[in-house]
């Protein structure tokens, strides 16, 4: 996969793009992450990328210009990479690239959208900051508007950061077996159940005797139960998309009636 | 307002803690934000932090010392640069600080939680990376745990940085009047109207003659008809929060009469 980050403030990407997951699947060739500075598409000689919005109001507006020239630009430095780099075998035409607009407008980014994302060949991010965007970029050059979440920052370069995280680690040979295990807390569709380490005891805070038994049965039932109480406590709404067996059902009645007390 | 991100990955924030306006709000004095690796709170000899979790099952757990070792250094340090640093006449404690777990099972970000967290003096982030945490630190040192959305990333780090900006963006003086105007998507209540700068035409692609008419109220009744529009489109459930005049139900009927047809 290739991703292409077109942003005024490339140096925000660069230390998240090297560090850690994201930075091995780079290494070793999983991904392709770029960032793109695109006030280097500027038209105009003072090189600015913004302007005053037509029909007044406060604010800068990004221009379209610098924008479609970087989009376009991406596009076609990837068509050549691809037909450089492929074997004769290799027939399959790379599929569109998908042009993303982080806005506040946008649709809420999902683990589903994370999925859909991670099958594409090359993925386009447009980041404003603190500007709005000329609507002609909206309108004319992009295929999705990802928001991820209601609340306002002060740019789409975290939010670009967060989606390409979360579309990387599901690329193929990008998580090791044991750093997946833990963290697909949306996995069984219900919250995580507890965990402890070492020490025992830290500080009189004890691990709950269970996990010590080595009763692995018992440890089982009390980690599902655990997880149901803590769905059902903070996320409920979870509790509508999960298979439950009839055990489930009689624990979650149980909590239920508890709490009611 | 001090800041302070404990993580094993200190170099994802530096670059995103030194640019653009968060960079400006540190240089400006109107926040401190740092950075603490909690692997040098590790209390054994391979300055290991997590180990692996009482009975059984994949993946790591994060270990209950450092964590505690280092949210501890942090409030002592504070204490004492709060008692260097003030004035005389300040007689006020410092409220206690916030401390924040970025888990995917915590309170879902949002603005009125931004907002709640920029009236505070200290907030300390705990970042995991893609282990679980002790639970003793959930249990005993942690004051909320916030996830930013319903999708699996690979660390706590783009979370911490993205409920950072926001905070950090409504502290007093750190948003110029200029770039806080456009920014607050969600300020009316409604998604942003169409914005639209030079040039009036861009390949073919113009801007609506109403924007370059010069007359002022023709120009307010479009934007607020296209944020209507758009967000009865595109994010119905925001309506309900909304103040409404006749105006707008009158527009809003009309869509949706318009979209049944």
């Amino acid at each position: 996969m290739r991703i292409d980050v077109l942003t005024l403030f490339p140096e925000m990407c660069e230390g998240v793009f090297g560090a850690s997951i994201l930075g091995k699947a780079r290494e070793k060739g999983l991904v392709s992450l770029n960032t793109v500075n695109f006030r280097e598409y500027a038209t105009n000689k003072h090189n600015t990328v913004d302007d005053y919005p037509y029909g007044g109001g406060g604010g800068m507006v990004l221009k379209p210009d610098p924008i479609f020239g970087a989009v376009e630009d991406v596009i076609q430095k990837a068509s050549v990479e691809h037909t450089e780099q492929k074997e004769e075998s290799d027939t399959r035409t790379p599929r569109r690239p998908r042009v993303i607009l982080m806005c506040p407008q946008g649709e809420t980014f999902s683990q589903s959208k994370a999925e859909e994302l991670s099958q594409e060949d090359h993925l386009i991010f447009i980041c404003g900051h603190y500007e709005g965007y000329d609507e002609r970029i909206r309108e004319f050059l992009v295929t999705d508007e990802l928001s991820i979440g209601d609340y306002v920052l002060t740019g789409g370069e975290l939010p670009a950061m967060v989606v390409v995280d979360s579309v990387v680690r599901l690329l193929p040979g990008v998580l090791g077996n044991e750093s997946s295990a833990i963290t697909d807390s949306f996995s069984t569709g219900l919250l995580e159940y507890p965990h402890y380490t070492r020490p025992a005891e830290f500080r009189d805070m004890k691990v709950p005797d269970v996990l010590l038994s080595g009763h692995h049965a018992n440890v089982e039932a009390w980690r599902r139960e655990q997880s149901l109480r803590r769905t059902i406590e903070r996320r409920p709404d979870l509790l509508d998309k999960v298979e439950l067996s009839d055990k489930d059902r009689a624990i979650l009645q149980r909590l239920k009636s508890n709490n009611s007390k």
